[in-house]
């Protein structure tokens, strides 16, 4: 039973399938539009498709572009011989937003998750072993979420490279900076004596 | 700085530009976008134009539809003779919900709101002065919400239309049903002691 027109029914629905965004939410957005001015939905139906039809993942290191290879690898500032390795395209920024790597990357779009039927094949990291045989790649940081999965997905990739003679590093664990030891848990309290470093 | 493509970008603008949506949750909800089949994306963008472009407001009583009279206008069934106002179109929706109503609706697109400098005439009260000035209706059923400006609102209509020989009423207010006396507040319980009905 609904009282409201077919067409705003059908913008409500196309919202609700969002993740995040209820159907309560996804109303009150569909609203939104109706009452935006008609060129700013119309910017909006024309982001949509201009993302969908025009973002691609760059040739060489997989991240998301709108170009065959991304800004990063085309930078003559960077330094090909150290490839960071990624599970998401956000990575990438959270680690630009640090701004102490100057190296390229490697987006693996996904970690290995067995639960969720993902296989190394649906990773790219055939690409990776590609991109490392190529030769001129001195290190590989691998940079995926210290959880199970990355942790896994890291370590498999680790087996994989080293083989090959290039340098596997992993990102450093610790206690994050500004937070309190009192509230730190107890296994990133154990890497973080690990792995002190004398001052 | 940014190293998302631009179109990424633009359309994450799109998103963060909607009510209650953060730069963070715009970003999830464009690489949802991107990772959507073709067909889904298309018809995401078809449904924003298609909304914005069909729906208007109703020539008798300002709801949103897709027609020139809306379908509970243009219902035999329904009551004309009885006009329940409302703020906003959403709280069509609600009354609907309680299937009691049976009468036609008139909605009025918002609150007086002063602060905000809404008047009588950003408001569609000159369209409801005309129907009830067109003969026909006996009650007018003020449901604006029982907050300063909806009840500012339903007080300023209700000596518009006194006047013109036409009943009047407001929503009962009182304790709402399910719920626990000892949470009520003060103004709820005085309302509700002062409009208690025999049994």
């Amino acid at each position: 039973m609904s009282f409201f027109p077919e067409p705003l029914e059908r913008l409500t629905d196309c919202f609700a399938r969002l993740p995040g965004i209820g159907r309560k939410t996804a109303q009150r957005l569909a609203f939104h539009v109706l009452r935006q001015p008609c060129e700013e939905a119309e910017a909006f139906a024309d982001a949509i498709l201009e993302a969908r039809n025009s973002i691609r993942c760059c040739n060489i290191c997989q991240n998301l572009t709108d170009a065959e290879v991304c800004s990063v690898c085309r930078s003559p500032k960077r330094d090909p011989s150290t490839v960071c390795v990624v599970a998401d395209p956000k990575d990438v920024l959270a680690i630009e937003r640090a701004r102490e790597y100057n190296g390229h990357y490697h987006v693996l779009h996904g970690v290995l998750s067995p639960m969720n039927r993902i296989g190394p094949d649906d990773l790219r990291i055939k690409e990776l072993i590609g991109r490392v045989g190529g030769g001129g790649i001195t290190e590989v940081i691998m940079a995926t979420n210290p959880d199970t999965e990355g942790e896994a997905t890291a370590m498999y990739i680790s087996r994989l490279l080293k083989p090959m003679g290039v340098k596997v590093t992993r990102l450093a664990y610790g206690i994050p900076v500004g937070s309190n030891l009192e509230y730190a848990d107890d296994a990133t309290l154990f890497r973080a004596i690990e792995g002190r470093r004398e001052m």
